[in-house]
C-alpha cells in the first residue's frame, strides 16, 4: 500500500472539484471530468427495478442468496445481446457489481508474482490495483512501477501499441474503446493483439465497458469476434455507462471454458472460486434492471441514451477543432482526448478550471504518455455541454 | 489458488441439495444450512427501496456514481442506530456491497506477509480470503494451513479461546454472535480479547454480521463498547441477516481513526484506498433500503423479523434437546450448534438429508474443531421449521 504514492485519480478529481466550490459558490460549475452519467435510466428499466424490489416484501417475490455468478436469465440475456455468434455460453458469464471491482477480483485470481503489461494512457485501475496486489514493483519517482510493461498508445502509433519492442507478460490489460483517448481498436489491430498474446501465452484482459458506444463496424465490439481470442482472452464490461448505472452497479464478466493456465487447468474454475468466496453476487435489484435494460423496448431505449452522449461527444469534438485545437476519440466513446503540445497536463485543467469553471481530467493521471493531453467527458446534459463548448471556445479562440 | 483443495463450503452444501432433488424430486426438501433469510423485506423498506429506483428515471431523480464510502445520509444513520455513545464517527464507517465482500477487501489491505488468527470452528472466507491473499502456508492434508493459528472455541472453553495458549499474530478475525457456534461472546471474553490485541500489536476484525440477534445484554453488540478497541479494532457488519438484504447487497465496516499501523500510519487511509480504487460503492437503491431500515418504523419492522427467526432458534433447540442431543447457540444468534459425538459431521449432514429431507452444514467445513458439529440454521418459514423439527425428532427419538 506504501508504493501507492497518490490518492485514486478520480477521488482527487472531485476533491478539486469540491475546492472550487468552495472558492467560488456562486460560479456554474460544469463536470466533464468523472466520466458520470448524468441523464435518467429510462422508464421500463427502472420501473423493472421498482417492481422487483416492492415484490421483495412480498411471500412470492422474496428472495434472498442469490447464485454468486448472477442469475441464470440475466446471463443468459447477456449471451443474447451481446455475445450471438460468439459461441460465449451463458456459463462463462459472471455478474458483477461493474467493471471495477471485477478487475480487482481477476487479480486476486492472478496473484502477485505475475507481470502485466498496460496501455499507456488507461484506467488507472489497472495500476493502481496491480501495486495492491504486488505485482507492480518500484515507482522510482519516474511515474512509472518497474516491473509494469507501459505499452504507449498515442497519435504517433494510431493508439495501438508497437508489439515488436512490447516485452512479454503474463498479462496485458487492454481497453477498447480506451478510456481515456476514446480509440476503438481496429480488427486488425485486435488481430495483432490476439496473435502477440497467443504467441506469448499471455492473457489478454479486455475491457469493453464502452464497447456500446462503438460506431465503426470495422472496430470489434468484443474481442470474441476475434479468431483464437477464446484460448487467451477474458472480458470485463459493465452496464455502467450502457445504461445509465453507475450508481445501480451491475457488471460482468466472461471467462471462457478454453483459457488455461500453463498447466492445463481451466482459469474460469479458479475465478468461479474467486466469485463464490469473495463475492456474494451482484444485488437481485440490479440484476432485475439489467434483464429490463436487455428487454427488446429496454435496449432500445438505452441505445437512445447512447445516441444522445455520442451527439454530445461530436458537439465538444466539433468545437474544440473548430479552434485549432487537436482532437483524438469521441468517435466511437463518449470521450474527447485533446492535445496541448508542451503542456502540463495538470497546469491545463486547472487553468480551464480557473477560467471556465469546467472539470476535465488531466492525460498524466491515466500513465506518463498522458502528458500534455486532457480528457473530456461527452456525460452530461445537452445544454451543459453546449454551454461548457460556448466556454472553451472562448477561451480557445 | 491450488492451495484452496476444496470448493466454498456454502457453493458445495447448494451442490448436495441439487443432488438431493434429482434423487427425490417429489421430497418435501428443507433447507436449514446455507442460512439465507426466508421473509420477505417490511413493506416500508422494499416501497423506500422501490420509489428510489422508480426515480432514477427522472431528471430530479436520477443520480450517478456515489461517494465510494456510501451515501452520508446512511453513514450517520448507521452510526446512530449502532454505534449511539460509542464515539464513531460517520466517516469512519464504509458502506458495502456486504460483509463477505469486505473481508476480501481487508485482506488486500492486510497483504500476503501478514498472520492471522481464526476461531476454530469459524465462518469459513476468512481462512479462504487469506489463502487467496497468500498469508495461510500449505496445508499437508490435515485440514489446517501451517501459517494460520487456528483458536479452539468448543465447549470445554466457553467457546472463546485459551488466549494464554495462543501464539501473537498480526491479525485476529473473531465473529461474534459466531458463525456457525450461535456463541456470542461475553463482555469479559471481549475485554481479555482486546487486551490481548492491545499487549500484541494486533488488529481485531470483528465480525458483528448477527449482532442484531443478541438478546443478553452482557454480551456486546459491537466490539466498540469494550474500552481501548479503538486502538486495534475494525469491525465488520451487514444489513444481510438484520434486514433480510442477503440478496440485496448491504453492509459496512467500521475502521477507527485511532487504528494505527506499527510505523504510526493510520489504516483508515489505507481502507479508503483501497475502496476508492477496487470497489464503487453499494447500489444506491440498496443505499436507498439501508436508510429506510434505519428509520423509526423500520427499525421495529426488521426487529419483528429477527424475533421472528429467534423464535424459530427457540423451537428448533428446544425440541433437539428434548430428544437428548446436546444443543449449543440459538440464544444470540439464528443457529443451532448440535454434538453428535464421535462422529464425522459429513456423514451425520448425509445421514439426516436421506432420513428427513433436511439440509444442514457439517461442522468440519468450519474448521478441523468443528468436526462431530451440525450446524443448524433458524431462518426459515415457521411452518418449515415446525415440520423439520417433527422430522427430526422421529429421527432421533
Amino acid at each position: 500500500m506504501e508504493k501507492l504514492r497518490n490518492g485514486y485519480l478520480f477521488p482527487e478529481i472531485s476533491r478539486l472539484e469540491l475546492e472550487h466550490i468552495e472558492k467560488y459558490p456562486n460560479a456554474k460549475l460544469i463536470s466533464l471530468g468523472i466520466g458520470d452519467t448524468t441523464e435518467p435510466i429510462p422508464e421500463i428499466i427502472a420501473s423493472s427495478m421498482a417492481n422487483y424490489a416492492h415484490a421483495l416484501s412480498t411471500a412470492d417475490g422474496y428472495s434472498g442468496y442469490g447464485p454468486e455468478q448472477g442469475n441464470k436469465a440475466l446471463r443468459e440475456a447477456i449471451v443474447k445481446a451481446f455475445y450471438k455468434d460468439l459461441q460465449i455460453q451463458d456459463t462463462e458469464v459472471f455478474v458483477s457489481d461493474g467493471a471495477q471491482c471485477d478487475i480487482t477480483r481477476l487479480q486476486l485470481l492472478l496473484g502477485s508474482k505475475v507481470t502485466i503489461a498496460v496501455q499507456d494512457p488507461s484506467f488507472p485501475a489497472y495500476i493502481d490495483s496491480s501495486v495492491i496486489i504486488g505485482q507492480a514493483g518500484d515507482e522510482g519517482g519516474s511515474g512509472r512501477y518497474g516491473s509494469i510493461e507501459y505499452m504507449k498508445c498515442g497519435p504517433e502509433n494510431n493508439f495501438f501499441p508497437d508489439l515488436a519492442t512490447t516485452s512479454r507478460t503474463d498479462v496485458i490489460f487492454f481497453c477498447s474503446p480506451n478510456n481515456p483517448t476514446g480509440h476503438a481498436a481496429t480488427r486488425e489491430q485486435l488481430e495483432l493483439l490476439v496473435k502477440f498474446a497467443r504467441d506469448n501465452g499471455s492473457i489478454i484482459i479486455f475491457d469493453s465497458a464502452y464497447s456500446s458506444y462503438v460506431q465503426d463496424d470495422n472496430c470489434p465490439r468484443s474481442i470474441f469476434e476475434i479468431p483464437g481470442s477464446r484460448q487467451v482472452a477474458i472480458e470485463i464490461s459493465s452496464f455502467s455507462k450502457f445504461a445509465g448505472f453507475t450508481g445501480v452497479r451491475l457488471g460482468w464478466t466472461v471467462v471462457p471454458d478454453e483459457l488455461l493456465y500453463s498447466n492445463g487447468f481451466p482459469v474460469i474454475h479458479d475465478f468461479n472460486r474467486i466469485v463464490s468466496t469473495c463475492f456474494n453476487g451482484a444485488s437481485n435489484v440490479a440484476q432485475a434492471g439489467g434483464l429490463a435494460c436487455l428487454s427488446s423496448q429496454g435496449f432500445k431505449a438505452v441505445n437512445s441514451l447512447i445516441d444522445y452522449y455520442m451527439e454530445n461527444a461530436n458537439v465538444l469534438g466539433e468545437a474544440l477543432s473548430s479552434v485549432g485545437l487537436q482532437v483524438y476519440g469521441g468517435a466511437n466513446a463518449p470521450y474527447i482526448w485533446v492535445h496541448f503540445p508542451g503542456s502540463n497536463s495538470w497546469d491545463v485543467c486547472k487553468h480551464i478550471l480557473e477560467k471556465t469553471h469546467i472539470i476535465t481530467v488531466p492525460g498524466s493521471g491515466f500513465g506518463p504518455s498522458g502528458e500534455e493531453f486532457l480528457r473530456i467527458s461527452a456525460f452530461g446534459h445537452r445544454e451543459c455541454i453546449l454551454e461548457a463548448t460556448a466556454r472553451l471556445k472562448t477561451l480557445f479562440l
